[in-house]
């Protein structure tokens, strides 16, 4: 069923819910007609609501029924991300939304080709875009929020936030990802931290280490940057029994 | 270090290594040159070799050494997915490839928009092709397989000749893919079945039934069809101890 956030600029009121903007053209793109059911999440709630007028711009529907959301994982995993060029960060952000990721943050790395500069701020308007659209398709029960982080040691207090920040390592001493994950028992945050295109240098691993973050390894093969946050994470949501 | 499979059209005889044909062009590519040095996978092996001429459509090179290859996962997981639209496909067979499957097989499904048509030899050329691109840059030790399987039936038919056929299925009565998984115990093989952008039918996830693949569920989220094998693959490699 077609489905909404409130956040994106829909509103519930004594059993109506309106739907507004950019979402209201989006009821309309969906050749939703009166009568047509729609779901408006509020991020702990999915509202059932039955269309009951179509205006320019906006578009009434009835609160036929509330229910408990029930798209979202009982883990909240960050995903932390050295800032890959911009096609890899798109699939980057929708594929981890899909996922169950609750929060997308880049940050800027040794390596980084991509660099952060005065355009971000509409980068960052673009991806949460994404994120929004991910989440609607996949029935999530929030749009994960997009951030740019800064620099390393941002990023890497930004992990530590969390009870479980695990740095994604492609060579040297590194731990199996799952005896790490294992060893920790329930948790009920958790940060992946990769690389971007070119990996991350060695006194990157070190400062994660400095920091008591983890070095994991994913197995012996080499994950592009954009496909190693998705395994990664798709790992933590089977181990936690979110898959 | 540069990577190259036997099967790319190299060859190892008496301690020297032959690259030939597209690979002896890639060599040019990379701009190596002589004294550096080139990885050649015969699929259990990885042979370090040492470049010592460099002749149009042939580079020659001494094999330095050569030990087991460590880039494979002890399970063999076939993804058998509902053919997508070409860009799809691309995807997921490239990032299959660095998440560990043996295999990778497409076929038609009830609600399928891509047909398998008389371009279907190129496509499959074009897909091993990214098969073998994907492969070396993830330092695999084999190529997958980019296979079409035909119809529904040829599809189970060969997710049956593994351990653990899974149905991946997004609504109705199923099993969450952990407890599939955990009461299957040890495994050496396993197929994860997938969708195409519509998903099943209802009577595609009877069939599957009917023939006892269990029904499984990777929680409450909709991947889109190019997600869902990479989620899924991961999942498994996680669960078998490869990641």
């Amino acid at each position: 069923m077609p489905r909404f956030f409130l956040s994106g600029g829909s509103s519930i009121a004594g059993g109506t819910a309106f739907v507004l903007g950019e979402d209201a053209n989006h009821v309309k793109v969906l050749r939703l007609r009166i009568g047509d059911r729609l779901v408006i999440c509020d991020g702990s709630k999915d509202h059932h609501c039955k269309i009951t007028k179509i205006a320019p711009n906006e578009v009434e529907a009835d609160v036929v029924e509330s229910v408990p959301c029930t798209g979202e994982p009982d883990v909240a995993v960050s995903i932390v991300c050295g800032l890959p060029k911009s096609d890899k960060a798109d699939t980057i952000v929708q594929k981890c939304t899909e996922s169950g990721a609750s929060e997308i943050a880049f940050f800027e790395s040794h390596r980084c080709v991509a660099r952060a500069t005065e355009s971000l701020e509409k980068k960052l308007a673009r991806w949460q875009k994404i994120a929004e659209e991910a989440a609607k398709q996949s029935g999530r029960g929030l749009i994960p929020s997009v951030r740019f982080l800064g620099n390393l040691a941002d990023a890497f207090n930004r992990a530590k936030e969390t009870e479980l920040p695990l740095f994604m390592y492609e060579t040297g001493n590194r731990q199996p990802l799952k005896d790490v994950i294992e060893a920790k028992g329930k948790f009920a945050s958790a940060a992946v931290i990769t690389g971007p295109e070119g990996g991350f240098e060695e006194y990157e691993a070190q400062l994660a280490e400095v920091m008591h973050i983890p070095l994991c390894s994913m197995g012996p093969r080499i994950y592009r940057c954009e496909t190693a946050p998705v395994a990664a994470l798709s790992a933590i949501m089977y181990a936690t029994g979110n898959m």
